[in-house]
């Protein structure tokens, strides 16, 4: 068996340097979704206040990750831009402003990435500025605003996640680098690209050529689906012959049947989503196919609890050459029931048992997919792209209004 | 909207005080199940060591449940008794003692309850020595050995869980009954009984004839299920003109298709459940069944997070007259998803839409049920008992071994 | 290999000398639901003019039973009852007299069994007169028209099927055995008995006691569920130290979902069976079932088609020791696609691979099981029967339009 | 109600009059399936020596879709080329010469075409000459043999159907043409195009300009994919500014997991294809995307029974005009349900039911979906193709020998 390798101040060395030197890098998981289930964050709002409010349940999931096998902690800042906070401002407790929230985030997950050998991440992500046709100053200020944070708490590199359109994207590495840290972007796209029609391929060659080193996808999408989309980016900068690391970040849901924006179109979103939540075996899978396409930033999105992200770190352990500290609560491929009184219990304590199961749902009554809501299978919508009157979804928001339909 | 009411130290009444006066006693759900997620527990062994090794993260997730609504926080000390963590003594650090761990899962409790309005319960279960065949007065020991770290750090009432065998529960009860102190007792059986075929009724009969003032099941069939079974339980005790209260802590997965001994024999166990998970709203089902039957004590066991117990606190809400502190981050049946931006997904911001909802596998190539193994559907073990060599689960395992079959 | 059997006229022995002498009665299939398909038979009415209307294809279908090796023709009379043609009336060309369909139906029958060795079985089934509370009288009355053309036309033996009650089947048996010719007898009832409540078991007994000489179950169920109702009905017999051969001829559609009245209250009937109809596999295993319980009367009902009866014949070909003529096209459990030009069909040639095969539904969004509608589920008429205010269909209808529930 | 239209002899017009006219005309169904189940045809070699031994059994079947709307019907010469039933020899009986199947074809068709307003069309399929790379010449003489059957019979027009390669179908529309009659020429391809890798617009462009004046699809896939490849197939002849009609004739199962060759790879292929059966409403749905396509020769293969055809029928009753004869035993959206006895089964005689139902499997241990076994998944297969060793089916089935992969 590989050694658990305890977590110990190391060195540090930067993202870039890790990568550069063909070693994996595990992300983290799901804030939002698993802190809502532990009754910290609002569904709907997705505000990351519990920073504040309740700084141990915070310090407790990082905790779990980097445990878990996580290299990088990110700070707990999503969807925390002032116009955001702001928005949604019924639901944030009056006092708490953004910078105190951002501020707690980079703290939290500081003190500990220290126990271990983490690096901090400070993210950003779409602005409602952008989609509500805000002009690229006044995001860029938003975006601005955030990074003052990340720079004044040292994170350690930056990520510009959970963007829809490439621009908004672009704006934001574009704010970052000027920084001068690390800066690593994902789409939250699927196969067909972002919402404006820019395919995968070329959403990668934008992103790089505003300064991102690292470049992938997160959210939206399950892992089958967000790997294919990250090979379209490899091989969109294959052909710029532009470099940059891979990385992937997505769901912990099956999402087959889900159309161009992704799960929350699904009538399971976000209440119902059980049935799709993916095993530990499904993550090993994914881990293993998101290494051989050449993806070294190897994390997970929402849904993607502790045991996600060890999965990862367990399938990956010969590479790494250890497995992480949650280990030692963990049976390789199940091998932990070899001890148990039934002998048909015993008889799973192998690799083969795992990897061919077919989990029955216990739900006779429900089907296998759903047909997502949405634009992209409203009849007016789409009649309305085929006549080119909208081609972005602000466009067929607003004819959606006057139409009615 | 109901009021959210803060935890907050009260004048406390115990567990009968409650019950007696109609109260509804909300429990609270799995932890070895949920740190196994968490990275502290192993499955297999199921031991509590963690509250030695990470009292932090069982201090969290007793917060959790406190937050989510529960009037009674457990003990984290399952499978706590010597013979058993002996039994796994490999998986437990050598220095750590039976006694310690019970001693730390005591204090942990009785912190976190001491920020609220909750019960600390002291449990004990099934143990090794009972199913080798040890006798009672061994048996009992090992119980009265947990007994005395309860009485000594003062737990406020007693719980006697996951017994297969009511034989056992009651020595169980028996040991209980000596401290004075109230005792509960749930078995983890269905509607089939226990593994020596005493029914139901039997079996709540003779758990209140051995001292238990509230019985009931748990952990091994899913919510539905578990109803049925204590419904059973309480028409015995109306036939034997017998009163005790009722109480439920069911699994949180769906498990229609399992044999007599629960979801230990389904081809899922314990890696492979996620399909079955409960959602939000079918726990909200199950609140409201279990109260219209009368039951009063309502919690959950493996697979229950804390938003179950919150579902179960805010669907008990109307009648208990307030929400749990949990609630801050949740509306009720969605309704804090009227403000999202895609109209689409404001559509859901109703109870209708969640209560009606048949959510997707998203696994199109799994199926709705499976067969359970074991030694329900074993050739060899049916012709046994057929044969009427063996009638028990005992002897059929003693069979078992020497004609292996 | 054993021999094919070319169907030839032998001495005839009658029903019941084949059935005493230990030889396996092979029933016919389903004729108004594949007379539906093919395009002579109209869903609800159910009526069979077509005997005189299209004498052809009843023909046809009659040979192609016999050639699957139906030892038994049944005269396409269903719902033949003077009653029920006249409440059917509109569907129904005027001039075709009731006497005139079943007279018609009597000679196409005899025609075909004469090309082989089969018998002709008249049949009677429950008249719109019972259901609508006429009197003993009333109802027997429409039973003795039906068998003056039976007597007429010396048809073999009688049977009386398709029954919900056990009242009106007593009657019919009553009615049939006047005239010296064997009677069977068969409920389309489910293990929870007839619509009085009436349990299987005392429902054999009854008929027995009035006459009947084979008993069991038609219609209504699926395999599984239709052998265990006969199972109860051997036990009830047993007790009651009664003797009658037994019989079987259930639905060839899976409904494991269904209420107390059978796959009628299923939202797929009749227009959306199709993903529910059994294979020729699973048909092979019930009539292993069957002739392990003791049945030696087996046959099917409604979705049984031809390949289906052949199906019975070759399993129980072994005990009978030989193959219907339908078997010069059929190799047993496949064997004929060991020529097949793709090795990987080839492959498919043996009894593992369908016996063990799970066939997908080709349809992701649809559920493995529906909830039945009707008197069974509706919360209204439950509490009704609880109330006592109700315990017949008939009463329930009655306080359905009263009281709208 | 539309008028239900007797059969009656008129005026023959030929099918490029009747397409030309704009009328729509209803192919006939699938006869090797359907005569597989009445127990006349052995599956595996699927040859049509019925027409000889049975032809009582294939004239029935002719007039069952010709009631059901069929305006055309085709010989059943299915797979009745010399080579073929020579290849199956040891299936049929030794003295039923090719050309006796064939002409018995012809006589039994035209008889029952000759009952009312259908067109007899002949026709021929791909040869295992050509799959074992017997050159042009070998192939071409083997249609030359059967196209002298349909000239001396004089059949009214030509189908080349169920080719997987378009050169062998190029070759079989250039021998039919010779006859002067008209040629129709379908694939039994889908969206991925022939086992050469031809597209089905590319398909479809040789196949108009070798003569033929319909082309489409035929068998192999689910209507929905079928309506898919021709929508493909136009794409391509309107790029290439070429006329021809559009001909559909798909499964009458449902396939969206089948791989590029179609249903045969699916696990449950032939014999466990029961839950996959399309409904008639599913049918109608078809017939509807069909014609807003464009397609006029709208009709089906393998699976089809008569109720689909007569689906088809009365979806489009409304362009044709007027009803098959066998609506006279049909309600149009399941409105005879309206006379039924139990008040929730009447609530099912509209449309709306039957068209939103998604209809259970009554099979909870089965998925909905399975993965298709061949060389589309044999991972050797897929390498060798990606090392270009091997580019169509033939090479691989090669190398497969070779290397036994």
């Amino acid at each position: 068996m590989l050694p658990i390798r305890k977590t110990a101040k190391q060195g540090k060395r930067g993202i870039l340097e890790r990568l550069d030197a063909g070693e994996i890098v595990i992300g983290d998981g799901g804030f939002v979704f698993a802190l809502e289930k532990r009754g910290y964050v609002k569904a709907g709002p997705w505000t990351p206040e519990a920073t504040v409010e309740h700084p141990e349940a915070v310090r407790q999931l990082h905790r779990e990750f980097l445990r878990a096998g996580s290299s990088v902690l990110q700070t707990f800042t999503f969807y925390a831009s002032e116009d955001k906070l702001e928005n949604r401002g019924n639901y944030v407790a009056e006092k708490i402003s953004c910078q105190k929230v951002n501020e707690a985030a980079c703290d939290i997950a500081r003190e500990v990435a220290n126990e271990g050998d983490a690096l901090v991440a400070g993210g950003v992500s779409q602005t409602p500025s952008y989609l509500s046709c805000k002009d690229k100053t006044e995001v860029k200020a938003a975006f601005q605003k955030q990074l003052e944070v990340f720079v004044k708490k040292n994170v350690d590199f930056l990520i510009a996640e959970y963007f829809e359109h490439v621009e908004e994207a672009v704006w934001a590495v574009e704010v970052l680098k000027e920084s001068g840290k690390p800066v690593a972007a994902t789409m939250c796209i699927g196969p067909e690209g972002d919402m404006h029609g820019v395919s995968p391929g070329q959403c990668a060659v934008q992103l790089v050529k505003a300064g991102a080193s690292i470049v992938g996808v997160n959210c939206h999408f399950d892992p089958e689906t967000s790997i294919e989309t990250v090979r379209l980016m490899k091989e969109g900068l294959q052909a710029a012959k532009l470099k940059a690391h891979l990385m992937c970040q997505p769901l912990a849901f099956h999402t087959p049947d889900c159309g161009k924006q992704g799960f929350i179109d699904l009538p399971e979103f976000p209440f119902g989503l059980e049935p799709r939540i993916a095993t530990r075996w499904d993550i090993q899978k994914y881990a293993r196919k998101a290494y051989d396409l050449g993806i070294r930033f190897i994390g997970g999105c929402c849904g993607f609890e502790p045991y996600h992200i060890r999965a990862i770190a367990e399938e990956l352990a010969p590479e790494r050459g250890f497995l992480p500290e949650a280990s030692e609560k963990h049976g390789s491929w199940g091998d932990n029931l070899s001890m148990h009184t039934k002998p048909w219990v015993r008889a799973r304590a192998r690799k083969e048992y795992w990897e061919n199961l077919k989990p029955a749902s216990g739900r006779p009554y429900c089907p296998g997919m759903s047909k997502p809501d949405g634009w992209g299978v409203t009849k007016g919508a789409k009649e309305l792209m085929q006549q080119k009157e909208a081609t972005t979804e602000q466009q067929l928001k607003e004819l959606f209004h006057k139409k009615k339909f």
